[in-house]
């Protein structure tokens, strides 16, 4: 098949070169960011074919693709809006990873119906980070509004849906704002989430961390929470080495 | 008086150069940390001669000292070991400070018999880090195990305390360990703390952290934490510029 045959109007085909893997994205639609990046990079999955993961909020699917060459195990990608979940499917083909990820186009809330609760070992998630207020200032193009915004999901139904999905000891990695950090711990504690490891992420080694990355474990023993070495995104204007490595590969 | 007068046995007087305060130490008793002067650099103090702060779990009187010359404002030690609370004591003489710090050796529970309750702008805490269990192995001298392992008190207690003397909108900064930050985000929401600011030290640029500073509202908003820059403390074997100038001064 002709790859460009798998795309629509207005949307290219990106590729994340340290993974080897190609992605439809679309500027007017959708395009994952850095964080998606990042996220894939902080996220431990196992190789066996036995494992189980789930990327929740998977947008045009690029958590889930770029972990997919690090294991054998199975993905399942859930995302609520339809154009989306398009996207991400389309990917799918693209890399024919057919056998090892489904898409499912579905509200997180309803995970339960297509995935199994206390079945997963990994959730990787990149949720919207705004909450919603009478003030706050959405997105006027309404798929960029709900993939940032609380405006189908928020913080408290993303970890309740990620604890139940997980088994016993499964992970959640979370990509967030560090701005919301406390809520999110608090919450946590909720749903039964252990925080183990959290990395901060700075655009620059003298500016306040823009991106918070957390491990989580379901039902783990509270308390003992490592804070990892900080990423600095850039040095000057551009990408520093650490991203260039996970954006690019290591050179060889 | 001549300044050796005021040193007990195996005393001696050091100094920080960068805010050009002297003080008693003792390696056998309690010496100040480099988590003092973190937290000293970390605490905003007004300048005000109203303001009113309080250095709770004070040890020699380290952290207090070290704002002293950035205030006019009344600073109260509070330290349940009689002798850290008297070498804190002969550490005010030695600077002169006696106008301006009170040092009371009390147990931090009660507090309230010395200090009014919501009456404080700034509580300084670097308070024992270390949990007690019966596995836990605690140190064989006394004053330091009360330093540094929750013999005496706890974190629970420590923010309690510290919220109950704080003003509304008063201002609490905290140095703890890494590893118990989800706890102390989860207690602090318990006690009407909010964290505003959390700034992380690491060892070197690609170690975990292994400090935490954290400053919190008394009955702030919650939600809004900045992740400050990180603090690297070492490069190399030397310590690093941000260091220097915390513990030297800048060259002038």
């Amino acid at each position: 098949m002709n790859n460009k045959s798998l795309l629509k109007n207005n949307e290219r085909i990106d590729q994340l070169f340290s993974e080897g893997v190609e992605i439809i994205q679309s500027a007017e639609v959708f395009s994952f960011s850095i964080d998606a990046v990042l996220l894939a990079n902080f996220a431990e999955v196992k190789k066996s074919q036995n494992t189980n993961i789930v990327d929740l909020c998977a947008g045009n699917g690029a958590v889930g693709l770029f972990v997919s060459h690090r294991t054998q195990g199975h993905i399942s990608m859930v995302e609520i809006q339809p154009r989306l979940a398009d996207m991400a499917e389309r990917s799918v083909k693209l890399n024919h990873l057919e056998k090892q990820i489904n898409v499912f186009n579905q509200d997180l809330n309803n995970s339960e119906k297509v995935i199994a609760p206390d079945s997963i070992d990994a959730v990787l998630c990149n949720p919207p980070y705004f909450k919603v207020s009478e003030k706050s200032i959405k997105n006027p193009n309404s798929y960029l509004a709900i993939a940032r915004h609380e405006l189908k999901t928020d913080l408290e139904s993303v970890l309740t849906v990620s604890s139940r999905l997980l088994k016993m000891n499964g992970k959640l990695f979370l990509v967030h704002r560090p701005d919301r950090l406390g809520e999110i711990l608090n919450m946590m504690e909720k749903t039964r989430l252990s925080p183990k490891r959290i990395q901060f992420a700075y655009g620059h080694d003298e500016e306040e961390a823009n991106v918070v990355l957390i491990e989580a474990i379901k039902d783990g023993k509270s308390g003992g929470v490592r804070i990892m070495p900080p990423i600095i995104e850039y040095e000057g204007s551009e990408y520093s080495e650490e991203m260039k490595a996970m954006l690019y590969g290591n050179p060889s």
